[in-house]
């Protein structure tokens, strides 16, 4: 892959700052701070028009009198003064900038104008740019900061990419005490040239980067988005949190940095298709970033719990077993080995539960090992490790009663983790603590030294196990089916009936043509332009049979009473025949194969900004808008794409051998939305597509209705 | 209300303790160290059979060399020690204990029979007791602490009862740094005796607790808890964690205390009744109870969001919208006044959003002034307020261009927030606020001092504010309606029917007699004897009708072909009569009137150990176990109980102008459930009941099947 301008922005080797002073209330110069501060290997140039030093640097009074065109600009600078400072840049030779500064799209009009004016001036120069409204990036490898706070932690293998600056530059205090270390950052903000999707690209090929983190408010282009993220995923994890999908959030967001958001169902579809793990926090995006980015990958979902304590046991348990992981019973050789270790109380089940038990070894070291090297067991979860913590809060009592100072008193009662931590990494499964200590503790700072996750409250840590163990199916799926597309030429046919409907649209027999010759089942039927034509299709179909109007000008034709199911003879198709030809004299008629079946689902695209044509299926009949049971994905899609959305209906025992009726054809179900997805692709000028519904009818699905608007 | 065990065990005047020696190791002696540190206030007596003094306080060789009969008992001694030694308090006269040590009924078999004796031994003297298994109490107002760790905060409005010890004993740490501050907390263990039940009746009376979180297991006496839990709630918020509602979470708690689980379904069903407000994991039992604790009620959903950053601005407001909440626009006064303070790119809607603003005066009082004193604004939640964190991470690289000790600098920085602190009081609305910073933050150690709650990501923030919404919601519902049951005595027809039942059980006609002496709408319908009867009563009812096979010895007489529906005429009934007749010659055969109607339900009685009659209320028909749609609640049911459960149902859209149908009668539906609960009170020999599926017919409710099991 050739470098992108973000291997620039990244890794300059010179940077020029506008907007840093000598007032240490400033932002750019808290920012220059930072960027001193950070170990930047490079040459730092402040430009401003009267200092002639800043923060010990050479200043220089504009940009045309720098010593040359540095590989980064950064822009602190008032709203107004962007536009003229960025053509500058580019007029010495500068290819890269950040525009921290704020007022431009997320402000409303006006911005929106002075936006489109940046964007004209990079592309004049080439310049590639992130911002306006951003606050910066953080690369603690080279090292660099231009963020707002000072890096403290260097070298981590969890990379972020945001569309909220606080996210990569106010966190610092939270990533800290809970042992977390960034790699790269990249706040996004405005995302006039360079977007998240850029950022992502970019960390899916950065050597130092095991695990990305993204907060996004919207994207703007989902269809490279997902493109990108599937190939990142197969070997990335990325966690992702979406906050535009209600009302407020979505007015948050575009408040905020002017992004466009969708629903929520949607980026629940896109985030499964591309093998994004979805969480409702940032929490969750630090935590379980963390633990993707540092343990080595969790195989399978039966997972070993060891505690000190009931409570906390029980918690993880059931977190992980509602999240869809085991906590299998042990075989009789691991519970005899774990036994011997434990008081007579204890219990060596799974969760195992020392009880209050002072010896720490059994719970670092001795029934560790037994978990970890048991074939039975895919990873660990560990609460109650304590030495320092609990140590210092007996000392004030202890010491009325003990000659030892608090230093000596700690000293003793630190223990050795050495084996523990090398356990994950040996025996190739992860490893995670739970832990209401702080880094007052010798053991949780020995954890975080040794990059192994610690999670203040139990449930935490079987949460972020769930975390890996859906990056585990992902891959498995990735490594199952390669996600490459069917997509085949549009049919003739197709065309050919898309460029013969009538000056008024499609109606139900033409789209129904169309989805035949994409190879989609649908109900034979006829179109009939008198009685005698009528009753012929119904000889030909056989009784009973379903009559129905046909043109796309009659919507809500049940309502209209313009559908009769169940046409039992010939008497009963004319009198349905001359009903509809009495509501509408030009009305076709259609008469269509009765099919029988009780399950009865739909399929339909729809269309959001930003997105590229979203296939739906979902629960059909009369009672679906009740049971908002569907799924979405975006077009085009694999095979396994179509299989995943209909394994994910809450109803999907539907699908199996449900009450005596036979299995659906899976294979039949999924190219149905397969092929939907296309035709919404080939033919953009439709605007609307629903199949509803489709009945199952021995197993098979047909489409009995179709529609599709074209404006 | 008489002052109950607890009462004196969490006020004593005088404890003797058995298991604590000079051994600075052992659990005993770590409880002594934190009794004697606690404050406690009366007497402390060891007993030991060798040392003359424990921890510098005179100990005694046996108990029966105790000066006086101790107000308390506390047990930390090998277990089989403890029957014994429990007898010998029994003789001096002691009425209260808390019996510490395992090895109990959490064990098996032998420890179950070991239960038994301490219970009797108790029984004989009079005494009452916690655990054994447990923890042990605290109670930070007296102050009294018999747990592994010291007290660390005292006073606080937040009570627990817990099952397990080490919520109330082991998470110091993390109080600690959230600020959270306990006021008594007992650790129930196996609740041999008082159980968690009585503590939560006890903390509902006590004065200093403001708010209850409890963590739990299992229920031993369902019935009881919920009765306690109404009445509590109605006053004080409960916040409660149940673990055991999973395959592990289940055998996790068996093996901890012994308790028995049930699903999680029917804990909903409790929790809900009961008013407590269930959330997943302990740090929200922790936060949230602290939240209610210290704020004043929430009135409303409306809330105010205030940051000086988009990202957290949009996690709250997405936060807040999907757990029900609003996050209104302002009115253009509110607009208008808080505009004022804004910088010109930054947004005046909700979510406020300073953006990086150094000017805290804004975001600690103007702008929050604002939003206390709006109508429209029931809450606020306020996202960035910081100073000397965030100084302190700036030092470093300012000192090497300022001349200011680090002293110098944060003392500069600190600012005050004693109107901000007050605003909650003033205006009654509770305030909650979110931070990435510890409490090496100025404002964090404020916002603790002062009891305003702080979290450490933004969405739980925002799901605090869910929490006091919820119990809003409990409120109003309590005060609407009194929770008084409608039981009435049991229907002479009722008895008689039942004690008439064949000696097989109850056939279908039967139930449904049952059922409409209980007031409950069931399909017209007579039993017929012969082929004449049947078609006597088909002509009374009107065709079409349906005729089944009515015998409690026939199970599924779907599948066996015994039920013929929509018979539209005499000869129809004639043959299904036989053809009923010539499967089973002695079968009676039921003549119904066939209902009409789309919408199905079902509703029935399930029964757990542990809990009263459990009633079921769901979307029935061929799919019902497909949509897996229902709810449950605890016999006896109010009908506000009823109404509840109906509109908890994800479909519940259903219920309305459905697709033009009729709105459902919902006195009609709720009453079926409240008396359906009353009749599996009132004959306990029924051991299972369905009505399935009740139809709604014009927007009435008809139970058109019934099967009761007496077993």
């Amino acid at each position: 892959m050739a470098a992108g301008p973000l291997e620039t922005i990244l890794n300059p080797s010179s940077i020029a700052l506008a907007g840093a002073s000598n007032n240490m209330s400033k932002m750019g110069t808290i920012q220059m701070l930072n960027l001193i501060d950070s170990g930047f290997p490079g040459e730092i140039m402040p430009v401003h028009p009267r200092e002639s030093v800043v923060l010990g640097k050479k200043a220089y009074p504009a940009i045309a009198d720098l010593p040359y065109a540095p590989d980064l600009a950064i822009l602190v600078v008032p709203t107004a003064l962007v536009p003229g400072m960025l053509e500058d840049f580019g007029k010495l030779g500068t290819r890269h900038a950040i525009i921290i500064t704020a007022g431009f799209k997320e402000t409303g009009e006006e911005g929106m104008g002075l936006e489109r004016r940046i964007i004209e001036i990079a592309r004049n120069h080439g310049i590639r740019f992130l911002g306006p409204n951003c606050l910066g990036i953080v690369n603690t490898h080279l090292p660099l900061n231009v963020t707002v706070a000072p890096i403290l932690g260097y070298g981590g293998g969890l990379s972020l990419a945001s569309q909220s600056g606080t996210y990569i530059a106010q966190t610092v205090h939270f990533l800290r005490r809970n042992g977390i270390v960034l790699g790269t950052a990249v706040s996004v903000g405005n995302e006039a040239d360079i977007d998240i999707t850029d950022c992502l690209e970019y960390l899916g090929q950065d050597e130092y980067t095991k695990a990305i983190g993204l907060y996004i408010e919207g994207i703007r282009d989902a269809g490279r988005f997902l493109r990108v993220a599937r190939r990142v995923s197969r070997d990335k994890p990325i966690v992702a949190q979406y906050v535009g999908g209600t009302e407020a959030g979505a007015r948050s967001g575009s408040s905020h940095t002017g992004a466009i958001a969708g629903p929520d169902y949607i980026y629940d579809g896109l985030f499964e298709q591309a093998g994004i793990i979805r969480v409702d926090t940032i929490e969750e995006v630090y935590r379980f970033g963390w633990a993707l980015a540092t343990q080595p990958p969790l195989r399978g979902p039966r997972i070993a719990v060891l505690t000190n304590s009931g409570g906390p046991g029980s918690g993880i348990a059931t977190t992980l077993n509602a999240a869809g992981l085991e906590v299998p019973e042990f075989s009789d050789t691991v519970r005899e080995q774990v036994s011997q270790f434990l008081p007579g109380h204890a219990s060596a089940r799974n969760p195992v539960d020392l009880t209050f038990h002072i010896d720490m070894k059994a719970l670092t070291v001795k029934i560790p090992e037994i978990l970890f090297s048991d074939d039975g067991i895919d990873g660990v979860i560990i609460h109650g490790i304590m030495d320092t913590g609990f140590m210092d809060l007996l000392y004030p009592s202890v010491s009325k009663h003990m000659d030892v100072t608090r230093e000596q008193f700690l000293k003793y009662g630190e223990i050795s983790l050495d084996e523990l931590v090398a356990m994950p990494c040996a025996y190739g499964k992860p490893l995670l603590i739970s832990s209401f200590f702080d880094t007052s503790d010798h053991c949780v700072r020995l954890f975080h030294k040794h990059s192994i996750p610690t999670f203040d409250s139990p449930e935490k840590a079987a949460k972020a196990m769930w975390a890996l163990y859906k990056h585990c199916l992902f891959r498995q799926r990735s490594a199952s089916t390669p996600a490459k597309s069917t997509r085949v030429t549009i049919p003739a046919q197709a065309r050919e009936i898309f460029s013969n409907r009538s000056r008024t649209g499609m109606d139900e027999y033409a789209a129904k043509q169309l989805l035949k010759a994409y190879g989609i089942p649908t109900t034979d039927e006829f179109l009939a332009a008198s009685r005698e034509d009528a009753l012929k299709a119904a000889r030909r179909l056989g009784f009973p049979v379903a009559v129905k109007a046909c043109s796309p000008l009659i919507s809500h034709k049940t309502e209209h009473g313009l559908v009769f199911l169940d046409v039992e003879n010939e008497d009963a198709v004319s009198r349905a025949f001359d009903a509809i030809r009495a509501y509408d004299p030009d009305a076709q008629v259609l008469v269509a194969e009765m099919l029988r079946g009780k399950r009865e689902f739909m399929a339909g695209v729809s269309y959001h900004p930003g997105f590229p044509p979203c296939v739906m299926f979902g629960l059909g009949g009369v009672f679906a808008e009740a049971h908002r049971d569907f799924a979405i994905r975006l077009a085009p899609l694999s095979r396994e794409d179509a299989r995943e959305m209909i394994e994910s209906l809450h109803a999907r025992t539907l699908l199996g051998n449900y009450r005596s009726m036979e299995e659906v054809d899976m294979d039949a179900l999924a190219d149905i939305l397969v092929r939907l997805g296309d035709i919404a692709l080939d033919f953009p000028g439709i605007k609307e597509i629903d199949l509803n519904p489709i009945i199952i009818a021995g197993g098979a699905p047909k489409v009995a209705d179709s529609l599709m608007i074209i404006p």
